[in-house]
């Protein structure tokens, strides 16, 4: 098996763009491209994570148009859909294409355009990731976040406001990512006025609706150090799935999907939790960021909040989370939100993170698809050996 | 690398079914296992090649509700998606699950649910991967067909009776697929006499739309040497995409991505189109068995319909083309129809084809996806000597 490297990284604006998918898509990997130094023709396959571009523009095939757009041509393209992990899904993708040897040089493009459907139809769209049993009865991905919230809260000593403290850091590291949707500051009380979503869960619990596109160029590592001095590893992936419906699982305040990736992922690196300098934790809504945060063994179940409230998951903490303004300030275009997992993580192993930069040599990234029904993790390894 | 083994094959009937996709992937996939007499908990990574199912039927993640379906929990998945090529490019991705090491097994399972909507309804579905510029001005793939088979009689001295016979060898081969849409013979006058779509080629040229699920079960030779007695082994993938407009191709009866992508899974397997016993190539409409048979190497350019005329491709021929009764009359349930092209090859090559076995150690398979903007070829050969 190949050892695997990235070599080069991008990501768009995020926010309401005034764009078709097929343009952001290209937006992100011509810049990946430069960004690496690397020919288009060097490209000999191209994924793209899309969860629903023909749902929410009619237009199917954006990986076959993105090959003709970035120049890439003859380069093999797929599209690879994780529902809201499809980023995650393309990591994995274009991970396997390389370690394989069926290319030695991979490019992935995660994107979505949403933006221009209303709140409902784009809801709509995504709920349709869920079991029938689920849609029909209304017990969407927002609401099962409630319920998941509202469980841990009776199970575990967690005061409420400290879960506005996710919220709050998180909109405060987008501050300084030109990149995030929100690029402003909230305080508690402004997360804890906000309107009631599902209770006890209110608006500035969960992320926005958002377009963008990210990408990051795959190689083998011998390549890589022909490419760059400084490049990352990615020693380990893991995926796993949990029950479509989610009333099955035992205990809805553990993800067991997000375990069993985050397990996989970390044999396979040979690590565990104690090695991980920073993480990017999918946090489509606040209780996420603290689950995942548990279920990957950074702290034990029920503890979460107290590393939120000590500062240990803050910039200048232990093990900052979410550098990049998580998935809650920064934005979430499905298709796009793990490959930008990817793009923080490279930036901040390469140490180009400018005013967000925190000090780390192991990154981890965990994306989510549906509520944990498929999870993917990534952990990254800077080399500065070259 | 890994070598990389199939050890399991299914399909379900095609053509109109009565049941949304999620109930014929999990017909296909229980099938799949059971053929193989592996366990679900044996399956480590779940690939599903769909093209379509929100645009379908509404419904997306449907990668996730199989993984439950099927009880592989808690077993990565992700959908693959290649447009019309979804089998071939889960074909890829299921072969590199297995060769990077990521997984020693791997499901995949293609289908589509398509007969319930309108024929212009699922026309417009599939026309959504064409380009814009295709799109808007009506120029779809059934119409790049008939100009493409329009150039070629131009070009070339075939006949236009010549091409019926691909419909009616492989509405013959068909009789013989209890699994096939259309098992009825027909003759050339029939084909010849059909209503006009794209001058020159008649309905009798085109597939139809179909409902249908196919899979197969991925490990590594040294389990498929524990699983079977009889295995057939992968030595070779390749894909490879052309303009995304077909205006910007020089040559029409050419299609570049047949070309590049069977260089390269000949190249892999080190073999070329003389050691190919068996083929199943892409007949979405006729000319294409021509042109993907000349352009995989099989007859110099413009010759392909001697072959035919010849009875080369037919069963009891050199190179049998089809012999599952091909997209044509087997039907093309977008995300199956590469799966299946791989079930026939497996059920050839292990000597369980029934009435329609050919004699054959090494198969290749090409799914192309648009009008030719993706293509993939795979190379299959059977191992006895377990």
């Amino acid at each position: 098996m190949s050892e695997v490297a990235i070599v080069g990284a991008s990501m768009t604006q995020f926010g309401e763009r005034d764009a078709w998918v097929s343009e952001l898509l290209a937006e992100a990997g011509a810049a990946c491209l430069r960004d690496a130094g690397v020919a288009p023709d060097a490209v000999e396959h191209l994924y793209v994570s899309n969860m629903a571009s023909g749902e929410f523009e009619g237009q199917t095939g954006v990986q076959q148009m993105l090959a003709h757009d970035l120049g890439v041509l003859p380069a093999y393209t797929e599209r690879v859909d994780g529902t809201s992990a499809a980023g995650g899904a393309g990591i994995h993708a274009a991970w396997q294409s390389v370690a394989s040897g069926a290319s030695d040089v991979s490019l992935l493009v995660g994107g979505e355009k949403m933006t221009h459907r209303s709140t409902g139809e784009a809801s709509d769209i995504i709920a349709s990731l869920t079991h029938p049993v689920e849609y029909r009865t209304g017990v969407t991905l927002p609401s099962f976040a409630g319920l998941a919230a509202r469980r841990y809260f009776a199970e575990y000593d967690a005061p409420r406001e400290a879960l506005a403290g996710v919220a709050v850091k998180n909109h405060g590291n987008a501050v300084d990512n030109p990149h995030a949707q929100f690029q402003t500051e909230i305080d508690r009380e402004t997360a804890l006025e906000s309107p009631m979503v599902a209770d006890p869960l209110r608006l500035y619990d969960y992320c926005p609706i958002t377009d963008g596109s990210a990408a990051l160029l795959f190689c083998t590592e011998e390549l890589a150090r022909e490419y760059a001095d400084t490049y990352v590893t990615v020693p380990g992936v893991g995926g796993a799935t949990d029950t479509h419906v989610v009333h099955e699982r035992e205990d809805p305040t553990t993800m067991g999907a997000v375990v069993e990736s985050g397990r996989r992922a970390y044999e396979m690196a040979d690590i565990g939790p104690d090695d991980v300098d920073v993480a990017e934790l999918h946090d489509m809504v606040t209780i996420l960021e603290w689950l995942l945060y548990e279920d990957l063994g950074f702290a034990e179940k029920g503890t979460a909040w107290r590393d939120t409230e000590a500062g240990v998951t803050a910039r200048d903490g232990d093990l900052p989370v979410n550098t990049s303004g998580g998935l809650k300030a920064k934005g979430h275009p499905l298709g796009a939100s793990g490959v930008a997992q990817g793009y923080e993580l490279y930036r901040q192993l390469t140490g180009e993170a400018g005013p967000r930069q925190v000090d780390a040599d192991v990154g981890l990234a965990t994306n989510v698809g549906g509520f944990g029904n498929c999870v993917t993790t990534a952990v990254m390894e800077v080399s500065r050996d070259a």
